[in-house]
């Protein structure tokens, strides 16, 4: 685990908030000289702990209507087969640009996040490109209504 | 919706791939004059396409083990007891940093995801802390064991 003292994390939640301040006035915002918060930033970088510098965007480009669909393939006679079916399951979805993010979960398990128009899309979404898939056990639907924590994320993954 | 050309949609997939790219190297990238590319991103700030600028932090400060959790609350006889009682458990969770972010799903439920430093920890965390949490009627854990999009999102919701 990486070391970071409270100014280090001072400095990251500041540019978690707002990465276009520039070095004055974050060295003003944390009443620290900026030659310090510049070698700090510097540091950050060259160790990965800041990883990447993006946007988020606005409510108007993001969907309307989301869900995490769970997905269980249906165990087979010859276990490499399965294992083949879930990438294959994976790699279809992620080319989707409704699919905001999908991971494998357990065996022969997929949960992706997927984000539609209108809730009415997004049921047909899944009726019509998730329910199809030959030889599922399972697939549960768990819409997200409203958040508690964590809305941004809508606007940093949606695609463009 | 928000109406974007592709000059826009291009602006906004380089930015999210690097925001801190000045106005003359997306000019250069695009093939474009600065003055454009800078009216453009102006334009696009004034309009909140592009909500906010951030960082995505490393995988050195990203929890290893990382699971979606369903938690559906019994239906209790006074309807409205259950709506301040969801609201009381996303509230709770929201509170917690290894809770990256929660959200209420249906009547009912709420979804979470959580991470932690290793799935033992994973484990504890929802045994000890949702599991105990009175008259629920089923808790669903789905482990996230690998993306194939949307890794990111860790990096982004990460609390420091």
């Amino acid at each position: 685990m990486v070391q970071l003292d409270d100014l280090d994390r001072a400095i990251l939640r500041v540019l978690k908030e707002d990465a276009r301040l520039t070095i004055s006035e974050i060295a003003e915002r944390l009443n620290r000289p900026e030659s310090t918060i510049h070698f700090r930033i510097k540091k950050l970088q060259e160790r990965n702990v800041i990883d990447k510098y993006t946007i988020v965007l606005g409510e108007d480009l993001q969907p309307r209507a989301l869900a995490v669909v769970y997905i269980q393939a249906e165990t087979p006679i010859i276990e490499d087969f399965l294992e083949r079916y879930v990438k294959h399951i994976i790699k279809t979805l992620s080319l989707l640009p409704n699919v905001l993010a999908v991971a494998r979960s357990g065996k022969g398990g997929v949960i992706a996040l997927i984000g539609e128009e209108s809730s009415e899309k997004l049921n047909r979404f899944v009726d019509e490109t998730i329910r199809v898939l030959p030889t599922l056990k399972r697939v549960e639907v768990m819409h997200i209504d409203e958040f508690g924590k964590g809305k941004d994320l809508v606007g940093f993954l949606v695609n463009v």
